[in-house]
């Protein structure tokens, strides 16, 4: 049994090498050679913790097995991150564990791969402008990833407390590029890309802020309830997805799919735009919306990569299990 | 983070061990304090696979956590055992992974252990027969475990192969008790405890075969279809279980409940009699009968036991994770 250690991942795992991880396991969702199992999700009534596993197998890969761990909101007084999680390969010729994986800078970098590779596939060729709305923890990887993928000019950025921008503006800086503030109105019009990584549980960006030919990443909304853009904007927009039934029950589609506003056939794979069978974004004026919900297989995805990685560089752990 | 490998199992766990955790936890599932996660199972379409997870968490003896694995037919071939299971336990306080442990021997000693806590509180006190249906690898766990619950005189068994009862023979002299093969007429009218474990998709002991001042422990129906007692049988005695939810879904207890030949307000949860809140058996001369199905719990409980065991003994990994 391999383990790779979470302090290994940051000297392991390139932005590229979870980009290239989640861009070919969404495409082997959409072939169906993977699929995701039943997500479980539980409020363990201690330490106001929420525990549970998103799984799955991908035939392709044959990466088998699980992210455990979850959200305890009392870590960070301890000094040690809230969100926890633990990747669990298992050998799927034999069903024997075959690596245990620190799944937190992993699940980091896998959501901000997701919204990276559908810029990649949906964002206007010519997209100058980057709109970040949230300025958590999360929106620095996300930011970083996207401006991998476009030759952006700008960045523009919202947040309900201003007072965090300085995060985007540290990574815009980094990367040779102004940074501003924006109010909701001016990011919908100004920005040709768009990434929503909030908490929140109300719309923030309104259909009325957007402006055409757009593409909108939502990688906030995992849960019932959490909803980060107006249900009339993901009307109007090309809807991707990287799962469908997790966007329509907890995802950014869940509200305008109980207000009757999308149907579900009207809601793609991401993985079929990577494949080719289907077109993606029909002209630069459309608005395409992604809805990033957040899945087992990316998990597994970037954990087979890093186990690969260590492996190769000699920092693998190999226990006689 | 500590890790027991699946070789250091045997050397460290006992049979008293095993029953004193599934006891303990059967006893908290009734309380109220421990509850199962809902168990994935998945055929994945590799290696005529079925790998799932079972989990949950025990707030009393703060357990938290899942077994994972399944059953590779294939294995046998390649000189492994087919079914193959990890356990993952996490501190209930953080979220961090803290063990990882063997899981092989521990789910065939959980199990043996759960029969056994039934035999100790449902079987008749003066019970002298002990009737086997089921001669294969998991038979031999049961037996043991039975035979430290009750002074047994004799050992009696029936399997769809009569070759393989040399298995339960061999286990009844070790312990310096007779071993007799009988038909399964025989057995329902001798034995006064009575363990079922195969994995047969029809009743083997019919109602007729049984006559009173029994307690059967019905321990190979894991899965929707499974049988091994008639529903006649279910619905004739006083029924206990180690979780209700999966007794009428997926154990024993299914097929009586689809007849209409019993409630699920019949069935009583075996920790409700460890806590003295259920009475049991009602006299000597009833049938009770226990249905094993199996749950995440008991596989928490003894993998906990075990990592105190392997730190107190100095053969737990420590890998700085």
């Amino acid at each position: 049994m391999i383990i790779v250690p979470e302090h290994e991942i940051s000297g392991l795992m390139t932005r590229q090498d979870s980009f290239d991880a989640v861009e070919k396991v969404f495409a082997s969702m959409a072939s169906g050679a993977a699929y995701n199992f039943p997500v479980i999700r539980e409020a363990i009534g201690h330490a106001d913790a929420l525990y549970g596993f998103k799984s799955g197998f991908d035939r392709a890969g044959l990466n088998l097995g699980l992210k455990s761990g979850g959200y305890w909101p009392g870590n960070a007084d301890k000094g040690l991150t809230n969100h926890q999680s633990t990747v669990f390969l298992f050998d799927a010729d034999t069903g024997k564990c075959r690596a245990i994986v620190g799944g937190n800078l992993l699940t980091a970098l896998r959501t901000a791969a997701a919204s990276a590779v559908s810029i990649k596939y949906l964002a206007p060729k010519s997209a100058k402008v980057l709109g970040m709305i949230g300025a958590g923890h999360q929106s620095s990887f996300q930011l970083r990833a996207a401006l991998d993928q476009r030759a952006f000019e700008k960045v523009i950025g919202w947040n309900l407390h201003p007072e965090h921008l300085s995060r985007l503006e540290d990574v815009a800086t980094e990367a040779g590029l102004p940074f501003e503030a924006v109010e909701l109105d001016q990011l919908g019009q100004e920005a040709d890309t768009i990434i929503t990584i909030t908490s929140s549980f109300a719309p923030i960006l309104k259909n009325a802020h957007v402006t055409g030919g757009t593409h909108i990443a939502c990688m906030g909304t995992d849960t019932v309830g959490k909803q980060e853009v107006d249900a009339e904007l993901v009307a109007r927009a090309q809807v991707f997805t990287d799962e469908v039934a997790q966007s329509i029950s907890l995802g950014e589609c869940q509200h305008a799919m109980s207000a009757g506003l999308i149907r579900q056939e009207q809601i793609a794979q991401i993985g079929d735009v990577i494949n080719g069978t289907h077109t993606g974004r029909t002209s630069e004026n459309d608005i395409t919306l992604f809805d990033g919900t957040g899945v087992g297989l990316q998990d597994l995805a970037v954990a087979s990569a890093v186990v690969e990685l260590a492996v190769a560089r000699g920092v693998a752990i190999e226990v006689d299990f």
